[in-house]
């Protein structure tokens, strides 16, 4: 059994996480950290989960790093760098922030608006998107999971960009996600009153952040700069992100390439046909993406489908860390979507 | 006072023009009908208006068409044509089905799949939308309210087409909308297990029938051909449509141009700045339209959004009728959103 | 027309406020105040309010208390007493808070855990159970809206206690209540993903503080001391309260006593037959209730459901400022319930 | 591997069979069927299953029987007498409707308005209370799974009323459910627009089927007659059982009496304190109950909390299908709470 520790577990993605390595064969938390919430039972924290056999919650300093065969950091952005630094070199690192998903510091100043922490450890970071950097991340010692719309939206768009099948200038990403994806801040806008029954676009006209993942990783497969244009939507949905692409290529050789780029993934499929719904997938370490060719001839419309708290984070980052510690990378990741 | 029939009153769309006629000076509903409920009283079809003063639900042949005024016609589908076309000639009528929408009969069989069955009233019917046609609508016996969905998507995009500001062939409506918009039919897919907490995509890639209406007015409003691409997505929200357009085209120009379509409208607005949320409009007779740079330069973005039982459909056959009547235009339609 | 300020402008209950006087026709919004946003306009604070005329938000000591015909206070609790305290004693207030709601200064440290810090005006206050105390209000400066809760539960059993057609050692009240009773707070407990989709109860055991109101309410319709057994469970809707009453008492009489003590009221209804949902009085100034035999002889159940943010306490308060402003009792308050 | 099948896999709580069965290690699918959709490919009839490797979905007469360890009948009621009636005598079933789970054949016609259509197989039926009825389940043929709400009432008031410690004259059971244990039927009742947002009772008034459940367990619990007062109440959730009980007795001893009943149990735990919420048990095997005085001496507050399609109906049928197995009770079924 390997023995991790989840440091931020009192987050969404610390839950999920908890949840599930709850079913994962070969991975015990010894760990788990809170700082505001130390010291206090995890029932306090987290009902849905006090009929687990869990650790209680610590602060980090606490806990013995010596004892961890890996890390998950599930930190609020900027804490993570702060932390990360201060490891043993040795000490295996999943980190669920922003903090080293983009590999150039300055671009994280750019879109964080704010110093890098720990520019020196950046080098070690590999982006976390498994199916692309597998090789990579198994060898690595710091994982930067991904942002989970730029997951949903590069799992749609990255094969196209890298075939040449859609033309890389014009790449639309409308995108429908959930709170929580935000976390578990207690601020207005994300109060049941304020989104219930609702929807409205956010960070929109080239503000999001995860733009400067989208640019990073589809520029490093075009070969030259990538810029697409990105809506994220605020919907009523708790689990989920639905990112509808539309591209300026043409539909037979989108599929072919995204059937090509995905051949054999256990959790990325591609549907032989119709589109995904956010329901396809919830609770689960799926991504489920379909093409459609739209009216206008050469143009086709690609759909993805994810839980972004599971592919989306915490089972991405769960994805990883089995490779990261030679064990079966569907290890605890098999469960399958609850519908209703 | 004018006295008006609603012919399918058991429908959602019959139920919000019972909602906004009780606050109406100067109409007074006289006759409902609802064929398969005939002979129920109110309480038991739409528990919420039980304590209005309503006529009982009859049949359609049991009212008397002679004492009225108008009629709304909240019918299914192909019913609205074989009612309409035995209606007397002078009875004016606003219809909120798709059955007189589209200026040529081929083009409705194309779009529905059957034949018109009432191609003599056919051009006497005027397309319903108020800030376009006002004039024309003043004028007629019988107005055919749009799509819900067209009347949004049309409000974002038929400005910039008139205009010339974007370029029309390369405009892109990714939509969102509740359930609502597809009536009170008992049907799987509509039910609250299978679209709590979810989003997906439907009547996609060139299929959905509002593009007919969209085909029409986009065309005649450019002089030319216009064929946009068009995907509305179900989302979890009763009441609400927002619109996301993406645009080729200079975004100061794109807001002046909908700034002067909308000049002065009482319930069309285009905001200072922001983009609208469905919240802002739920309940009430209003579009609000946002527009932003984006981040690719040339590149715009426009988002509208309305209720789409109300403005969308029986709010918008309220101001129509309000026309054709003779009445005040924003008679009955001045209640505030409500929000939560 | 009259002359009004709104304290607190920028809670549920204010903008709630706002929407129905819009449509009110002899009340003006003469002032409106948000501290903690003063000098912020509206369409920052609430969208769905920025097409409407309204004065910009201040702070309070900015409003000329002299210009006003009555002041609503739908201010934090505690704020209320020290605000009101130093308000011209000719002032016209209706108070949304629990600050003047127990008649005894002891209780409401008791329940409130806090000192009264107005006890001078106390006296003056009239408990805003509109339906009771028509008279005393009609005449009142000072009236103290009562907690949503407490109103929907005491119109469903005060008139059984007043009859004396149920035991009144034997009432259960089991609530649910949607998170705009709580305001606009902004705390975890509150967030989308901490209540959609879910149902618990809290407040449980005694502890809630709308005990109070109750206490003191049905012990003076009995003549003697009445504790009732109270539970409220928090479930996902915006708007709405449902009270299921337990009551040892014949239900025909039962049903008698509240057609007695609601005959003739405009917002109160009995149904004749069924039981109310929420959705039947959504965005409405009514409360509607339904009786039901029990199976077990000599027990009945009531229900009532109302919209905690209209009829519930803003709306409540706009009944009673009519009667204290010498307007009809109804005026602006019959809005037609939203459905769906 | 025990191999079995499942009658009405297009059903929800077939779904839920199948997604619990996917992880269960002993069991295999073997065959599905679901007549009015035999020959479709399960991932038109539940899109979140298309990446099981499943049998297609065919008519039960297709159905090798003597190749089954043991069948899973999740059919409309009725017909599962009908079906069930015609098997071999030594095929183990676990039945998920109501066909069998009234001992008494009159009983069945006076709840269903029916006749029995196989009085001679109901005598061999076990009523599947599993933590009841372990036992006689080990050895039955024949289980019938029980109602959902009367699961998780009886896991609330069996405990009291067998160990004598709350009235049975004075039992309360105040049920909050979400619409997916009325199944995946097609009527106006449970549509989107119908629930979202409002919460209402239904089946009051002791018309509630599951009444019959409650009076028959209850009445063999205590030796005597017991009638409980059973009022459920639909909220907009689609997984989610809270039962809400009052009940005349100490609230010590009424926990002293869950915990003797519930001690070493797996999956339905009494909380140490606080009261549960569906969201601790969505998506799992759990029934959490929590107990807490009144505020009026000598009553207590019971609840409790569990998912209706996984402990209330599939997790409950595998559980008792691992029993008459001889597999471990929980194998497959401890799959952690999916919360947000």
């Amino acid at each position: 059994m390997k023995n991790v520790a989840i440091l931020g577990a009192s987050g969404y993605t610390g839950a999920e996480l908890i949840r599930l390595l709850a079913g994962h064969p070969s991975i015990r938390i010894g760990a788990l950290s809170a700082n505001s919430k130390a010291g206090r039972p995890i029932e306090k924290v987290f009902p849905h989960l006090d009929h687990l056999d869990l650790p209680e919650l610590v602060k980090i300093e606490e806990i013995d790093l010596s004892a961890l065969d890996l890390v998950f950091c599930a930190l609020p952005h900027r804490t993570s760098q702060s932390v990360i630094k201060d490891f043993p070199r040795d000490l295996k690192v999943v980190d669920l922030s922003a903090d080293f998903r983009l590999r150039d510091p300055a671009e994280y100043e750019r879109w964080y608006g704010t110093q890098h922490l720990a520019p020196e450890v950046q080098p070690e970071a590999v982006y976390g998107l498994t199916e692309v950097y597998r090789d990579e991340i198994s060898k690595a010692r710091l994982v930067a999971g991904t942002g989970c719309n730029a997951m949903c939206g590069l799992f749609v768009l990255r094969p196209l960009v890298a075939a040449g099948v859609a033309d890389p200038d014009d790449l639309i990403l409308d995108l429908k996600c959930g709170p929580t994806g935000a976390g578990r801040s207690a601020t207005e806008r994300l109060l049941y009153a304020e989104l219930a029954e609702g929807a409205s676009a956010y960070g929109y006209g080239g503000t999001h952040r995860h733009l400067g993942e989208f640019d990073q990783e589809l520029s490093l497969a075009a070969g030259r700069d990538v810029r697409i244009r990105f809506t994220p939507h605020l919907v009523p949905m708790n689990r989920g992100i639905l990112a509808t692409a539309y591209v300026k290529g043409d539909a037979r050789e989108v599929r072919n390439a995204l059937e090509a780029a995905y051949e054999g993934e256990r959790f990325v499929h591609v549907m032989p046909e119709g589109l995904p719904s956010t329901m396809s997938v919830r609770g689960s370490n799926l991504c489920k993406i379909g093409v459609a060719e739209d009216r206008v001839p050469g143009r086709a419309l690609v759909v993805g489908a994810l839980d972004n708290l599971a592919k989306g984070s915490s089972g991405q980052a769960i994805q990883n860390a089995n490779l990261m510690l030679g064990l079966p990378e569907e290890a605890g990741l098999e469960v399958v979507p609850v519908f209703p």
